[in-house]
């Protein structure tokens, strides 16, 4: 419980509307897309910068923990406030500051939703390359505390790639800003990575500077279906090893396919046991080059129908299926885990036989859609949380795909976070000593250890 | 000094042969590029982690600094062992432990030559991006702490966007290990990146894991040049302005074109007051329609010659010519400081504007060189440090271009580093609290303070 003296503090810094302390109210803010949740004692919604400092060093002061949010669509429960305190909400700093194309970048408050960007830049024919599934709602401040992946990171690079600076309030209270406006900057350390993906145990990020690019002139769209799932993942491996690295490639089985179809109607081929959703990028005349020799690759691998969008319609059919398989699958039952293990691209075909081979010992629907270009799995298991005996064999399941993807040279995770979800298998990718030394960084940075605690570190 | 007991722990470690202490051996490891020096009291080569593991424990215990150094081409000061102690090489640990171009990485030890990566992937069509000038030389453990950069980063990125794990040896003698083989990993901080140009303040690398990228088919290269600097820097802005991205496009002003020639005799316009050496890259129809798009750009802002390299060899003729620039322009004084600020691109003319007009106040020679896409520029002064009143018109001019660069949203260094050169100037470009952060990470770390002391941390 927040003490008077706290609240009343909150409240004189943002005022009265942007302070929420009423149960039904803070419900809404216990919980991301992960199964996890907490009730924190109190939301607040700063303003600016020196509101967030002002928070801070009250929360200090007084030792309650404050957890950063979003818009809550992590999937791995980092925004869950597990040890209580204060979530601070970004809604009320959500202004695109800064547009200049012509020299690469955008200045923007942590609460703009990564679409905003997309939409700011279309006019002048540039894009913000990292486009992770929730792009619609979630937010950059999210984005960059999670490290956010997409679909086309294949060919761009995430998150962590495109952040030149930020300014971040401390645990203290203290304000930092390092990186700057330049692509090329080696000025101290790399402070920008190291708050990318440190989920808000660091510091809360108030603003950024973000690199973006100019939208490519020409757009291919390819969907193709396979008989099995093997020759679906050997075609990735086939495509990536001929040197083309589409902008994306993702991969989602039988499983999923029909439970799209499902839902949505879309008309796709409910009897392939894979497909590729294949988009590649560029100046026109190399998107025709490279179409044909990945139409000569997944033809050497059997390909049973290889569908073009031929118009920007077309594609956003082929795109809107992709991105609702998570929304889809999440109905089949009442709950759903969606995991991200990442594995080398040529470990792709063992490690969907190594999922579908547990999903059949535990008798478990485990749906596969896969970021496939760059081994980033997101296995999905529909189950009934209420269910114990098959929850336990859902947690079992999982287990064993962490386990089996880092047999494999693989990783937790590629591009969701640790979160709640992947805290306990940590040991499994890094030794005791890698994970003091983030604990050493951790405790100097934030001694009172009041920044979303309770996670990966 | 050294005291006897730890010079014979060293050779215990590393054997005799891996120790070196004679004032003959020590003044080869006194300094680089830039222009202070120091002698470290002895030099060691590990030939293994443990190696190193085991020497940074007897260093931490005596409490005696321990500088890492790969080939000494830094140009910042970076591996100068201002506080003496240990100097460790890496000639020994030179192996490139695994080439794996189906995944996309290659795995090796830190005294590698940048150059060697470069061979040993030819053969499969791959290529590591980052190309510091000094890659023919410089190893991949220097390349990493600075994070180097080079021309074709423009297009490609520097080298902490490939870097996907590492090991590293803390000052404890602790080794970590973190990152993977995955080119999407956010398990845990993104600790490759906090190495990733600390300058060896916080471990010692010791292993890489590297991303690569399969060579593109086809590349052009173009040098143009113009009748004033001013057009030059414009057709920079005017062309990435369009949505081309070229790998490289470096420009040089006259002075430096006339020490190119003078030296080397290429056959260089010696009249053109600004020239640029643009590089694309890519699918072959894509390069050749960029190709057009670019020649008119360069038109339209007067471009006198246009000359394309037909073959390989008129190819390297050019990039000769580039890559000498910084060694010709050295012989002209005997001294050399060359700097590398940068602007946001569209700031390039008038950036050059202000180093011209500098020189001219205070009569100095010198030249520009510049990576002018990403705003890279390199100012170089010829001079004399023994006149003193000359150099100190350099330090003076010097302090003028940190701070026209910091005014016009720049920053001190887009790929050298900080090291010894940069040092000061750091509060133009973050405040107090910002480099206090800094220094709470650095304590934390490496408490007794033994690791590249003395230097921007």
């Amino acid at each position: 419980m927040l003490s008077t003296q706290l609240k009343n503090q909150l409240i004189e810094i943002v005022g009265d509307q942007g302070v929420l302390d009423q149960p039904e109210q803070l419900a809404c803010y216990a919980y991301d897309a992960f199964i996890e949740e907490a009730l924190p004692d109190v939301v607040v919604f700063p303003k600016s910068t020196a509101d967030v400092s002002q928070i801070l060093k009250a929360a200090s002061k007084a030792g309650v923990p404050v957890t950063g949010r979003g818009a809550g669509t992590s999937v791995c429960g980092a925004p869950v406030p597990v040890r209580q305190g204060i979530v601070m909400g970004f809604s009320k700093m959500d202004k695109i500051i800064e547009v200049n194309t012509r020299d690469r970048y955008v200045v923007v408050q942590p609460g703009v939703v990564n679409a905003d960007i997309q939409r700011a830049l279309a006019p002048f024919g540039f894009f913000y390359p990292p486009d992770p599934g929730s792009m619609n709602t979630s937010t950059i401040g999210g984005n960059i505390a999670l490290n956010a992946g997409g679909p086309r990171c294949l060919k761009y690079g995430v998150t962590v790639d495109y952040v030149l600076g930020l300014e971040v309030v401390l645990a203290s209270g203290e304000i930092i800003r390092f990186g700057s406006k330049n692509v090329k900057d080696v000025t101290g350390y790399k402070l920008s990575s190291l708050f990318c993906g440190s989920e808000g145990t660091l510091g809360i990020i108030t603003e950024a500077i973000l690199k973006v690019m100019p939208k490519p002139e020409a757009v291919r769209t390819l969907m193709v279906t396979f008989g099995d799932l093997d020759s679906t993942a050997k075609a990735v491996t086939d495509i990536i090893g001929s040197g083309i690295i589409p902008a994306a490639m993702e991969l989602m089985d039988q499983m999923t396919l029909n439970a799209i179809e499902d839902a949505a109607g879309l008309g796709l081929d409910r009897k392939a046991a894979g497909s590729l959703l294949i988009e590649i990028d560029g100046v026109a005349e190399a998107c025709d080059k490279q179409l044909k020799q990945i139409v000569e690759k997944v033809n050497e691998n059997g390909a049973i129908k290889i569908e073009e969008a031929a118009t920007d319609i077309e594609r956003e059919r082929l795109w809107t299926a992709r991105r609702s398989a998570y929304g889809v699958f999440a109905k089949i039952a009442p709950d759903i885990l969606s995991e991200d293990v990442t594995v080398p691209v040529s470990q792709v075909p063992e490690m969907i036989r190594t999922i579908n081979d547990i999903g059949e010992r535990y008798d478990l629907t485990i749906g596969v859609l896969a970021h496939a270009g760059d081994g980033n799995m997101h296995p999905m298991i529909a189950a009934d949380r209420s269910d114990k005996a098959q929850w336990e064999k859902v947690e079992r399941a999982f287990t064993e795909i962490f386990q089996a993807a880092v047999r494999l040279g693989g990783t937790l995770s590629g591009e969701h976070g640790i979160g709640l979800a992947k805290s306990a298998f940590i040991p499994l990718v890094m030794n005791r000593e890698t994970v003091s030394f983030m604990k050493k960084i951790k405790q100097a940075v934030d001694p009172g250890q009041i920044l979303n605690p309770g996670k990966f570190v």
